[in-house]
């Protein structure tokens, strides 16, 4: 599988011309190589030279052990503290490179001019869209990996939210809810867990904090696991006790604008249909001006990552893609709703939904 | 104290002739604007034109109004999905600015070569070793809240170890932590939880997993918390039932290590000092081989940040500072010790310990 994506990579590169592929983002490198670390400001680097035949990976000193336990890979070189990467990358490759492939978003300004310095006068292609597209078309066993990343988050939702109670704080709930992730066996949260209440549900990204949970609250949960290497994403909203007329509107707008999106997604078509499908609703109902982002992301890896749906973007949708819909409406000092789950473009070129919590108003 | 900062960074923009700063790093708008947030993939910006004597903070759209709540600034620009922010930021900025700084570490070549197709022969200079040695410098209210964070993890530490048992996994032990955590007011771990037992405790980065605790392992702890922005970062090393006299051996060669380093610190000699100090002692004892990685790392607003405590940097150490010493002797196949503790060289130069658990080696 890792061979496989190495040598579509390498086709590409040697497309382009390009003689060394630095693959420095740690969800590229898990993508080519099955080592999955976060190296924080050290350097882990897959380098590929597909010209000659050759290909490293770089991981700091203190992950050579994990790396040769992890990685498909016959070359692990570390490289220690107090070592200069470039130098150490620059022993193995020799100077012959003089066109070199790098991650647009994941290469600093800084490595590109420490890049520079080694390799003057050395040209520099980006292959961060490249890379991109070949990870948006997800595999089915991608999919399945993905899915039992979402059961998981499933399942601590559907055992977390007995756990609520009026007077308990947003930390509190999110305490209870990250327990459960790893009890069930998550690796971990794949993003800063949401637990927002009351008017503080109006944050699209609000931090869980003191407030203490009250009848009539919105409480809007939006979290997720890693799994083996891959995210799961899922928003819902609740209500703590009898639901008033107005939270009974505004949630089912945002219901209908949730199905409506879903309901649009199909291959062929450009990803922003997909937005304006479900925006289209919610403007519909005068709440436009309450939603003011949009309507999905891509994940697999990670949480966020290619497509972006928004509502200018052209990008035609293809087989393979898996991205979240998560209409939402935020009202300002009043509270918000948002309704997320997560698509995939099937072999067939149709919808399948990966989440299947229930949607109706749920009150707690 | 916002503005102090930003006055100071000011000051060095006017004087390197930058007229304006473009700041993205998270952890570094937050210590200019007082608005913590993780934009992901989406544009937020700290951008300030000295010269001018213009500032904005640039925002994803649906931050926008937790950044009015919590910003220290003026002008906060919402940037939506769908905009182009470099756009946004030449409306705002005008066409004049010849000469951009930026963060070399954060600004990634993808962000650089828009900026320049925006403001075409623009110079761009680095920022970031000046940002680096502004934020290293801590004042008495940073470090009270560094301790604050340190003295939450020790309280999880302490009650946390009390439900280890032999046959729990290390994924269990790890939700046990993190429940602690949120239980007791952190806003979430400060890095990804690292519980490792028996011989997984010689990976230095390694990650919890279905390993089940058993008598005679040791078990390595190394974790944090984020606490109102600032983060904490401990280990200790335990060993389930009775130790082994080569466990006795190995963990006090590290107990003494972390003593030379810590009994090394003070203000006015090169930082490396306190790596060669510490490192000296298991040389000596003839485990060199097995501690490859620097000793230490500051930490603030990141669990990592300048300076990077290692053999070769000579920088001299100065007042405010705040880093880790954290010597281990790690044996592939067999096991690790580490002992890790928060150093700040306070007011008087003087190395003020800020991490108080006890360090004799404790069996659980």
């Amino acid at each position: 599988m890792y061979e496989k994506r190495r040598t579509l990579l390498n086709k590409h590169l040697s497309e382009k011309g390009i003689e060394a592929g630095i693959i420095i983002d740690p969800a590229n490198v898990y993508y080519y190589t099955g080592f999955l670390s976060e190296p924080y400001e050290r350097f882990m680097a897959y380098v590929t030279c597909p010209k000659a035949e050759k290909a490293f990976l770089f991981v700091p000193a203190l992950d050579f052990e994990a790396a040769q336990m992890d990685a498909d890979m016959e070359t692990i070189i570390p490289i220690a503290d107090d070592e200069d990467p470039f130098e150490v990358l620059k022993n193995c490759m020799g100077s012959f490179p003089t066109c070199f492939g790098i991650e647009g978003k994941a290469f600093s300004y800084d490595r590109y001019t420490n890049l520079l310095k080694m390799y003057p006068g050395a040209q520099i292609k980006d292959v961060q869209p490249f890379i991109n597209q070949q990870r948006e078309k997800k595999s089915r066993a991608e999919v399945e990996k993905l899915s039992h990343s979402i059961k998981l988050i499933e399942k601590v939702l559907a055992e977390g939210i007995k756990k609520v109670a009026a007077g308990m704080t947003e930390a509190e709930l999110t305490a209870e809810l990250e327990f459960l992730m790893r009890k069930f066996g998550a690796d971990g949260p794949s993003f800063s867990t949401i637990v927002l209440s009351g008017e503080k549900s109006a944050l699209p990204h609000g931090s869980p904090g003191d407030r203490k949970l009250e009848e009539g609250d919105f409480l809007l949960i939006d979290f997720g696991v890693v799994k083996d290497g891959y995210c799961s994403d899922i928003t819902r909203t609740f209500v703590l006790g009898e639901p008033s007329e107005k939270q009974k509107e505004i949630y089912n707008i945002v219901l209908t604008s949730n199905e409506a999106g879903i309901q649009a997604v199909k291959a062929g078509v450009p990803l922003k249909t997909f937005d304006i499908a479900a925006r289209k609703v919610i403007i519909d109902h005068g709440y436009g001006q309450y939603f003011n982002n949009r309507v999905g992301h891509g994940l697999g890896i990670e949480v966020h990552e290619s497509p972006s749906i928004h509502q200018h973007y052209e990008e035609i949708a293809e087989k393979g893609l898996v991205f979240t819909i998560e209409p939402g409406i935020y009202i300002p000092g009043e509270g918000g709703v948002r309704i997320e789950d997560i698509v995939y473009i099937n072999e067939r070129g149709e919808a399948e939904v990966l989440t299947s919590f229930p949607k109706k108003l749920q009150t707690l």
